[in-house]
């Protein structure tokens, strides 16, 4: 019998413990032993619930069971996340936590320590949801040398840029649509900011890079200011519109970004739409490899904890090494980075659009005279913000995401 | 030190080998340990070759050395692959195969002796190269329960079936490319006639269901006999046309079909084309779960292999459950299966068509008066067989893929 234990009861906790119960023999096919929950904390009291008998105040009666083999993080946040996870790994127990924030913010300590205890700390719900994309890099493809991984990481963004693409809504009406459908939380910032997929980015990156890569190393742009006429372009360019994460290895180091993109038709990513996330790998050996799903919501997030509770039980004993390392990454220049962009002015400015941009291509937007839009040749990012600067009525800067990455 | 050796030095075995040298590194990080191939076993000289020195004629060579405790087949083929595989194992040996008529026809009878020996057999090559679909399933999502797959599993026919919608092709100009450009073999029978799906999808099928399930039980049509103007109608519907491999798993049984299918633009496996695989996946708590790649080749094939490779190492001493079994299938019967159907007949027999498919729907064809073509409501398939029975000018009858699977 595997005992565990989850630290919150909310949205992925509850899904935790649904999903142990709904799948019971399933899970212990997989983890090779009958798993249940034993205790769940909470802070509030939460009558009625068929699990009120589990649940406990005190993270004491969790930490000092002995039986306890595994414990699920649910509750967020760092505080009191952090001392939580470093207490329990430090008594002995494995974790699992969907927590991006915890594990953007302090994973390789966490792991180090973990592996100091012959423990796991492992992390599948933190990044893409049910979409198994760590243990793929992880596992199934640990021997493959990964030089890029491009993420449609936030499922707030791409269902709120679905809705101004195919209804030609105004990004508020669309973000107002997705907190009404509980796609968006009531401050939908982290999201909308890009902040959540820079977190999501981070920690692929380090697994792909072997390396430290925090957050706030990457170059972050959000979805806001993004307006109806930069989806009509984007469908002119039969392009798609979509907030992602890049990171891309190479020998002059680590280049990140979070950014609204133009996604081509022939691109894998270009048709995962709503709350989908899908996240396009390439590999030394296997080139392209794409995997798509739901990247939130309570089962498919509790169904990739869950996953992390099936490997440490399959592994007791010993580590399941996460990937997670205090190496420094060595990052690019990310000025120095070539890009193509989609440029967007008022028509008085056309003329100088054409001149800063010199060899930049217009693109035809038949019956909307307020706007005159360019793409631009490959250019450094450094060129590209200093023509940029030159322009007072710019609208939009968006770039293209190039073919085969 | 593990020693590996590869049984057959053709585009897989050699790319085995040429992998396990390229990425060393990675491999032994992944692997816990340094990977070397010890012997190749050949049936003829390869003068020349860097790896000469480590080739034998000899089976027995690798059978009796106690060093190599991983075989990589990579022959293909039944005789000898299933006698030396089945050696292999009751010599203390794990094997990783990409052959997926050894395993379609024998696999759970090698599982068994694997089993017994606390070894392991893997074929994560043997399905849609180098789309780590079978991990996913066995490892990654282990505690899921999945009730449906629907794949691309044959590159080949997809790169056909691209060249004939975006080209305008015949099916015989298509293929003809597809062998001038090396994605399709001198005998194509196998892959156009749908038996190389049929068996990719039997494998899928035993590891969702956990039951012995072989290709002879998949009906299967190919993709022989489509017209180019089935690809034009194909758009017209708003559809790509793709050869798939459908499984679903019910309280009544298995159902299992091979056969071109129209797929709508909604679905994730719509715009996967030339040559990549893609398998889209239904989990009861995921939902839908998507992987796309390339599903043949010399290095996606062999990173399958290695990745198989690395997996025994992980656990040497424990068998790496396969999730092959003896059990029987509890096949749902076929003909009672619903589905929708474009049916395309000479314009003479049109009014026929509309009688005996009461209540389809005429598509448009602008400028195409030598067809006419319909599609039919839900319909059992045994309804449709009588119907299609009535017809004497019936030129298509191709399957819609329903949405959410
Ligand atoms: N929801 C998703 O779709 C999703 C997807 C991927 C990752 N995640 C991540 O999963 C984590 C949990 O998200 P969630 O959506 O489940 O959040 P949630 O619904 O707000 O649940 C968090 C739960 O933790 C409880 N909690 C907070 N502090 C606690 C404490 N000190 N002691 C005991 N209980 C405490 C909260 O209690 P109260 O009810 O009393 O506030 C709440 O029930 C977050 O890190 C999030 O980023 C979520
Ligand atoms: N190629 C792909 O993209 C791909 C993708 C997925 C799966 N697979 C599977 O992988 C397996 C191998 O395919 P492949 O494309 O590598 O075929 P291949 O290029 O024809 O290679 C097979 C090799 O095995 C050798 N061989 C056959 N019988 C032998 C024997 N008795 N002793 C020693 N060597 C023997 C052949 O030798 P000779 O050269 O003397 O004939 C040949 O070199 C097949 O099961 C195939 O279905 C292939």
């Amino acid at each position: 019998m595997i005992n565990v234990a989850i630290l919150g009861f909310g949205t992925v906790g509850g899904g935790v413990a649904e999903l142990l119960e709904a799948n019971r023999d399933r899970v212990a096919q997989a983890a090779g032993d009958r798993v249940r929950v034993k205790h769940i904390l909470v802070r509030r009291d939460l009558p009625g619930s068929r699990y009120a008998e589990l649940m406990t105040r005190d993270v004491g009666t969790i930490l000092n069971d002995p039986e306890v083999s595994v414990v699920c993080e649910a509750m967020g946040g760092l505080d009191p996340a952090l001392p939580y996870v470093r207490s329990t790994l430090e008594h002995g127990k494995s974790v699992a936590t969907s927590n991006k924030e915890l594990i953007d913010a302090h994973g390789p300590e966490l792991a180090a320590i973990a592996r100091a205890h012959g423990l796991s700390l492992l992390f599948e719900g933190s990044v893409a949801g049910g979409i198994p994309i760590l243990s793929t890099i992880r596992d199934a493809c640990a021997h493959e040398r990964f030089d890029s991984a491009v993420g449609i990481l936030n499922g707030t963004c791409n269902y709120v840029l679905t809705r101004m693409e195919r209804e030609g809504l105004s990004l508020e009406e669309a973000l107002r649509q997705a907190q009404e459908n509980g796609y968006a939380e009531r401050n939908p910032d982290a999201d909308v900011q890009g902040h959540d997929t820079a977190r999501k980015l981070a920690i692929l990156a380090s697994l792909l890079s072997g390396t430290r890569v925090s957050s706030d190393q990457v170059p972050c742009e959000g979805i806001m200011g993004l307006e109806a006429a930069d989806l009509r372009l984007a469908r002119a360019l039969r392009c798609s519109l979509k907030l992602l994460g890049v990171c891309r290895l190479a020998p002059t180091g680590l280049s990140l970004r979070t950014a609204p993109y133009l996604v081509p038709a022939a691109s894998p990513l270009y048709g995962v739409s709503d709350v989908y996330n899908g996240v396009l790998l390439h590999g030394s050996t296997l080139g392209d490899l794409t995997l798509c799903g739901r990247g939130a919501g309570r089962f498919p997030t509790a169904s990739a904890v869950v996953s992390d509770v099936v490997q440490c039980a399959r592994n007791r004993g010993r580590t399941v090494e996460c990937g997670l390392t205090g190496r420094d990454a060595k990052l690019a220049d990310a000025s120095a980075a070539e890009v193509r962009n989609l440029i967007r002015v008022a028509p008085s400015e056309a003329s100088l659009a054409r001149e800063v941009f010199a060899g930049a291509e217009e693109v035809a937007l038949d019956g909307d005279p307020q706007d005159s839009a360019f793409v631009t040749r490959p250019m450094t990012e450094r060129r590209c913000g200093e023509a940029l600067a030159k322009l007072s009525t710019l609208r939009s800067r968006i770039r293209l995401l190039e073919a085969g990455a």
